[in-house]
């Protein structure tokens, strides 16, 4: 590292500081203090992401630090909780520079800002590889109220929120050269699907709907059909879905509608981190009124069945089709 | 990555479920619960290691699984908190083997059996870079009773656990070419040394002690001068250590013997993982007997000091140095 580099510490008190939480003491200590409200269990989840293989290493830094706390505040969202706060490892390539890193951390303080929580701690080493995140973020629930994600009953409507596919097709069109529907797609819809592949929106809001009302959750990350499959798997369940019942983004559609085959990669494609969610049939009306009033709107889209396989996904025109294993991964 | 490759699925099922903790629902979810004992703090910290940077890539991988637990469980133990779990992000190579990964996951449940705690969730992903492990590890103290870092008040006598250096040593042991000292020092004291640099001890036994009767404790990741000066930086503290008093391994004895200037290498280098702490002269008596009852003895080394610039140290003739910006840094 050059000598006219700040240290970890400078680096820590000029960029990380300013973001730290309650318990974190300005980030002078080697730990910080939590304590879940009286009633309340924290949840904890941990996920990274990894430039070449979740962002692209010229997407800007805020939109980076954006996905960083996106990806992990949609799993608590998911789980039903309310975030607390988060912890950061980053592992910097040797080409960092501090304007990049002053925008990223302005990025994780605008994130913090418009989805709660803070800085507990973190930290930052040097990697001779690509720039890699890691957040461990914590939120809370009622004590035992977690929502599951293997807790699906066969009858339960399956639902998902927002729009499904605008981030995997946002991130085709990121690719250089970009693909040959681009052009016809329109300015403004290309924006906003990459503006979705940037910016996962944690569907916070939703947490309270989730724990009065699901029997099972968790965010689509790695595409509809195979986080469903994984939702299901080993217990003699499977579902049917209603392809036309999948909402879709006008964006979208009007890629679905430029080119049908680009519907597999709605179905399939990851970076939703949208609500995925089985509801008993007793509880959906309340449960769509609820997520309706809230103006996150729940779409149900099929049904869990029993039986072995992967999730079915059934055309309007009866045709049915499959995604063995259709998941995207990003391992 | 390979078609015969394991999902990541498979590797958790295989490697990380057996290591699950309770709230953690054998890593079938996207998030764990953790609620803290009654009456009691969530601690949080979290540190990452590299492979070329923290450990050799071909250091034995039940090794870096406990170095990775040990350097954060040493902030607990610093902190005066019990281990409750860790959430693990591994940023694995494209060459990782499934052995390598055996082994790995092998250590973190010999670690975790030893030392207290559970697996509680975390990510696996590929980077193209080196082999990168983050953990975050939760911990619990009585309510307000995390030990602080900043604490120490000009009067209290500086203690320092265990042994200082033999980590340092065995860094320059586990070089090639050695360095021309280790014939010399024999085979046994090499073998400590590096064994000490593979295998931090955090110092768990300690934490009731220092909550009991430490003003201010860190662990000594960094090497003790660097360390010492982080401590009581920036508030008219400084210290002076009877560099004759700093406590030696007999091995590391052994090789400052053979080469004096080795001395430098002992106060300043890395990977000690052993606690630093500022005692209160009246609480200075009870606090070293009852650390000494438990078999892990603290040592006075040093007294806090009014003033401004770095620990000074003073050798058995008078000598006085200090190391400027000698503090050992990963990063």
């Amino acid at each position: 590292m050059s000598g006219d580099r700040p240290t970890e510490d400078g680096l820590i008190a000029r960029f990380f500081a300013p973001l730290a939480g309650l318990g974190a003491d300005g980030m002078r200590d080697d730990a910080a203090t939590l304590t879940p409200s009286p009633g309340c269990d924290l949840v904890l989840t941990a996920d990274a992401i990894v430039a070449g293989v979740h962002f692209f290493p010229d997407d800007p830094p805020a939109s980076i630090a954006r996905k960083a706390i996106g990806v992990n505040y949609s799993d608590l969202a998911a789980k039903g909780a309310a975030p607390r706060g988060i912890l950061l490892t980053l592992a910097l390539p040797d080409d960092w520079t501090e304007p990049w890193l002053e925008a990223f951390a302005g990025g994780l303080r605008d994130s913090l800002a418009a989805f709660g929580g803070a800085l507990l701690g973190g930290d930052t080493v040097r990697a001779a590889g690509p720039l890699t995140i890691g957040v461990t973020a914590l939120g809370e629930v009622p004590t035992g109220a977690m929502v599951r994600r293997m807790t699906a009953q066969v009858g339960d409507a399956i639902c998902v929120g927002g729009s499904i596919g605008d981030a995997a097709l946002g991130l085709l069109l990121r690719q250089s050269p970009p693909p040959d529907w681009a052009a016809s797609l329109g300015g403004e819809a290309r924006d906003v699907l990459v503006d979705r592949y940037w910016h996962p929106r944690p569907r916070l809001g939703l947490a309270p709907v989730l724990r009065r009302h699901a029997r099972a959750a968790m965010d689509i990350s790695d595409g509809l059909a195979g986080d469903l499959a994984k939702m299901l798997k080993g217990e003699g369940r499977s579902a049917l879905i209603r392809v036309a019942d999948v909402p879709l983004s006008p964006a979208a559609a009007r890629a679905v509608t430029l080119r049908p085959d680009l519907m597999a990669t709605v179905l399939t494609g990851g970076d939703d981190y949208e609500i995925l969610c089985a509801v008993p049939p007793d509880a959906l009306a309340a449960c769509l009124a609820e997520a309706q009033a809230l103006g996150l709107p729940l779409r149900p889209i099929g049904m869990v069945t029993a039986g072995e396989g992967p999730p079915v996904f059934e055309a309007a025109n009866g045709l049915r089709t499959f995604f063995g294993a259709g998941s995207f991964s990003h391992f």
